[in-house]
């Protein structure tokens, strides 16, 4: 725990949008802060409100108990640390980089090879929301350096640890980003589609958010009835929005808005209705994805 | 405008669940209500609780100045109301039938040859939301019937006149369902990496809520860049999204996730740098998606 006059020092190595964010967020809070950064003159602001600005990664990560790396992918991680290793003994490593679960596991043994404890995770936020109430960041991997830490880690945003799989942050953040990109498109053709009626997308996007809002409220039911495998009646079943969704293909076609972003989701409607679940939840379609099911 | 103590009689044609929904509002909103519907018994509990039951379609409409239409589909009204066309003459039509703009422009020409003042409406929300704060429905067509009705249809929900064009309201009400699906859809593949995991998806459901609940946010911006066709250099720029899309399905082929639902995005993604638009905002992939662009 920390005591609100004494924060513990932190280390931010690379100073991208999300990086300097995390930096910035620190300083604010009052972490004696040093920063690394491999083009050195992206530190200067923050020199000036107050990080001290190491002059190489090794003194970077020598100058904290905790670092937090935010660099462009695993690979930069590597390269910078790899030549300092030796500076990692007793010290923690908390890797924010974006990666894949088996990147964040390769990198937890790879640190651990070096007496370093380990979190691997992934923030759940854009740069601007960093240490406002809407972000939040998963951890998972060493559980004494997250329970260490959790007071300095809370600064960025809330965090949720996730256990002790290292990859499971990653799987989460990558999880989380498909459900994004899902909207995203959903969103992206609708626009389209008010668009080709010669209709400004701007008066339409504020329907979008409060429909999707709503609709949102949705999900955790179909989550219970995919974890029990309820597959009891539905009052809206697959196989009545397998029938409606076509509605929505056409009128696409009719407008001249390409259907290539909604096609596989009427394709796996269909399936879950030919796999016989057309009288229960859309829910079970999370299961025909699981290829070996 | 409706007078408290004097709310204006309604019909509603079809007691499927949504259409039972709309009758139960406008009986607890103190219209004097009248309802048909092909299978008697459905009007049972309606009737107990003050309704009329009108035994033919005619005498329904004959019942009040304006009739709110739930059948299945556009089939089904022509079946109900052509053979009852001439009691039309001087009364409003209210089609809530889920439908596609063209069947609702061919409705609204039909009503008018039959004397009939016609709005065709989309209904944004599920049946036990209707009368409540999240539902809002939207409407197009007579603009006539839309003042005079509007006290008595926003009881079901916050009515939105959406212009004169009956297949306007159909075709963002089917713009509005294809976001959705964009956004199950995302939901449904990331349920399946979680789940792939071995982790229940009723933990991660309220993550995905939260999550998606932040990023809705960024909808406006994404529509004032595709309205005012900003391309301007943007800080998650379309480039960065398509290098980051390709963890998302590594990932889920390392989880033996299908990755049918995202490809297409993905691809997209791909099409939108081929096309120059890399260093400008994502929103770029709307005007892409319109085929004829």
């Amino acid at each position: 725990m920390t005591d609100d006059d004494t924060r513990p020092p932190v280390t931010v190595l690379g100073l991208g949008a999300m990086g300097r964010a995390l930096a910035e967020t620190f300083l604010v809070q009052g972490h004696p802060l040093t920063v690394w950064n491999r083009t050195p003159g992206k530190a200067d602001d923050l020199a000036a409100k107050g990080a001290r600005v190491a002059p190489t990664p090794a003194e970077a990560l020598e100058a904290s108990p905790v670092t937090v790396v935010c660099l462009l992918d695993y690979g930069t991680v590597h390269e910078v640390l790899d030549p300092v290793a030796g500076a990692l003994a007793g010290r923690t490593l908390v890797n924010l980089t974006n990666g894949t679960p088996r990147q964040a596991r390769e990198a937890a043994g790879w640190a651990a090879g070096h007496g370093a404890d380990y979190l691997d995770g992934g923030i759940m936020a854009v740069p601007p929301m960093i240490g406002g109430p809407g972000a939040f960041v998963l951890y998972s991997g060493s559980r004494p350096a997250f329970t260490a830490h959790e007071g300095t880690l809370g600064g960025l945003g809330d965090a949720h640890f996730l256990g002790e799989d290292p990859g499971r942050a990653s799987l989460y953040d990558l999880a989380l980003l498909t459900a994004m990109y899902g909207m995203f498109g959903g969103f992206f053709h609708a626009a389209a589609l008010v668009d080709s009626a010669g209709e400004p997308v701007s008066e339409f996007a504020p329907m979008v958010v409060r429909w999707l809002t709503a609709m949102l409220g949705g999900l955790p039911e179909m989550a219970r009835a995919h974890d029990e495998r309820d597959l009891s009646d539905a009052a809206s079943n697959l196989e009545m929005q397998a029938t409606a969704y076509v509605n929505l293909l056409d009128v696409s076609r009719d407008q001249g808005v390409s259907t290539e972003l909604a096609e596989p989701l009427g394709a796996l409607l269909r399936r879950g209705v030919a796999a016989g679940f057309g009288a229960g939840p859309v829910s079970s379609l999370i299961t025909l994805l699981k290829e070996n099911s």
